[in-house]
């Protein structure tokens, strides 16, 4: 083998995967684009962002650039953990490249999003110099893998109080199911969860009428929340779906009724509901469960979020043009798959996702191809060629 | 108030609730028992027995007498843990005398009952002295809180072992649900235990096509359990009555359809099915459920047990007739309620149940007054002269 010059994007990536950026730990991954962005003449800043009952997490804004549209583009370093790290081929932090494919936790979740950008603006801004016609800002987060409280939600909240504004957002993201130029992310399905509770009275089970077994009424309730059928979809949605996540009562005993169970579930729902509608839907049908013998209750968890879909025909096009050239391949304009970071950006400005290929994602031996690196930052380059020029 | 003597009965009953025999220790009760029943004649014996996995336990057994029919009482000294000691009114283990109430764990199951017993059978083995004309054995474990399995089978196995036959048995657990005479336990229902498994595909819930929910073919097969209607009942016994005593999935994360779901149940059964045939009916139920995307299975633990029904009539009889001829009532004859260690006794000889009044059982504050404690003594008294006699 020879050993070829690593890419700009290359570098970078392999440079923050060597940094155990676990959530919510900063690892030195903010650190270190801290130090390539201001070296490329952005202005960069870190904050903290705390809350009750959450850890710190660290975050960075970096931007560049006085006049024109704002482009931010947004993703997160943190990783979740790397699992049995001894399953692994090479070590998850160690940023081992063999046979052209750059291995370790972050691969593609997203620290090689974040470098193939990242490379894609400095050799932009390096190109236009003082002829700069835009504005390129980083919305960088350290709290996407975990509970999301002390990362976007406040960075975007911290950078409205301080006047920056954006007219369109790229989440770098792995939307790819199988190739680079598979998929851009135009919206997201919504997500509700919920949480069943059903009490009862214990009891022997040899004496059943001094008793009142919570799993008959859980089984009828669970039931009909099974049977539901939101929705058929639409053109730009799939189907709204709900899945029975768990249901425990936890009792060791087999003589004995136990007093209570509880289920929780989850719903991914398209634009035929908000939050609020299905919440109203799911009590009604509950509420229309007969013969219970139990007291129940239905509680939401408190991160729900609405579905949305980007109507920016302009942003779209230009993004999946440039993925087109690079690829040779139209880009499906997708809203499948689950949450992400873009179902709080959606609030501020027009949110476009597109990144690597998800397939190693979470998993031990997460990986890319640098050649899919340098592809991914080719279409980015592109893309702020056209943005900037349009 | 005036200090009475206290009865054999009631002195006995005081001293054995003192020793803290929480299931599976021995705490002094069989000691307490072996010296007690051996200054009155009888000769004692007393074993341990072991078996893997469960705690090694004391056993006793008692016998006088050489010929003439053989009685055999059967009880237990061990006791279900006390709870929050701090919640009782006095000490569970002080054996507390307070307005004529004896106070402790075992007061009525079933330190009072053997007390009773042991009181009827010294006073009738000392008034007969030479002209005793019937054998009385006692056939007391240390093993009935527990797992039962170093208990009444190896005692009644070891008694067999060395020829010992009984003709009629007597167990002394509580019988009466409200008051002394309420009711003799002719009979009991057969238990039996299951597990209920159904593994899936774990999965994303954004992802559902990708991942197959074992909970929602759970809910169908507990579905058609819980809706089992396996009979009515008869003369004998309550109709047969199946609990789904828990579900357990134990998944945390709203996002993750989870692997396996798994659920217990247990049936108390009456002497319309044995557990072969109920085993096949719920594998037969089972097995219509369609619509099912998963692997499940259905087992059974081995701890279950037929029903069953003495017919010996005159046993019966004798029984009641002493009860009624003490209390003024003719007490039902009952087959309700949980499993005893009857079930393997009626293996050996007819076995009838009856002892004090049940309500504070395994409860903070058990207790029993010491007129009741004298009542029992005096009706197992009469019981053994009418059953000697004919
Ligand atoms: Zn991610
Ligand atoms: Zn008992």
């Amino acid at each position: 083998m020879t050993d070829q010059p690593l890419s700009l994007a290359a570098t970078l990536a392999r440079d923050l995967l060597r940094c155990p950026s676990v959530t919510p730990a900063e690892g030195g991954a903010l650190a270190l684009l801290d130090e390539r962005l201001t070296a490329a003449g952005f202005s960069v800043e870190r904050m903290v962002f705390s809350d009750h009952g959450t850890p710190d997490v660290e975050n960075l804004f970096a931007t560049i650039g006085t006049k024109g549209p704002n482009l931010a583009f947004a993703g997160h370093t943190d990783v979740v953990p790397a699992g049995d790290a001894g399953a692994w081929r090479h070590g998850p932090f160690d940023g081992s490249i063999e046979d052209g494919i750059l291995h370790g936790r972050g691969a593609v979740d997203m620290k090689g999003g974040i470098a193939a950008f990242a490379a894609a603006a400095i050799a932009y801004v390096a190109d236009k110099g003082d002829a700069l016609d835009g504005r390129i800002s980083f919305l960088i987060t350290g709290d996407e893998e975990g509970p999301a409280i002390n990362g976007t939600v406040k960075l975007l909240e911290w950078a409205a109080e301080r006047s920056h504004t954006f007219d369109a957002c790229i989440v770098g993201e792995p939307t790819n199911p199988a190739q680079l130029g598979d998929a851009i992310k135009v919206g997201r399905r919504g997500s509700l969860s919920g949480i069943v509770t059903v009490t009862g009275v214990q009891g022997h089970v040899a004496y059943p009428h001094l008793a009142k077994n919570p799993v008959s009424d859980m089984l009828a309730l669970l039931a009909r929340l099974d049977a539901l059928v939101l929705d058929a979809g639409n053109e730009r949605f799939q189907p709204s779906n709900l899945e029975i996540t768990t249901v425990d009562v936890g009792n060791t005993a087999f003589n004995v009724i136990p007093r209570k169970a509880v289920a929780n579930f989850n719903i991914r729902f398209n634009d035929t509901w908000s939050v609020d509608s299905l919440k109203a839907h799911l009590r009604d049908a509950l509420a229309g469960v007969e013969g219970l013998a139990c007291d129940w209750q239905l509680d939401f968890t408190s991160d729900s979020s609405d579905s949305f879909l980007t109507h920016d025909a302009e942003l779209i096009d230009a993004l999946a043009d440039a993925v087109e050239a690079e690829t040779g391949r139209r880009p499906e304009l997708s809203t499948g798959g689950g949450t992400s970071d873009a179902r709080f950006i959606k609030n501020y400005c027009p949110v476009v996702e597109f990144g690597l290929v998800g397939q190693t994602m979470h998993q031990v031996d997460e990986r890319v191809p640098l050649a899919e690196l340098d592809g991914l930052a080719a279409i980015y380059l592109r893309f702020l060629e056209s943005y900037f020029a349009g």
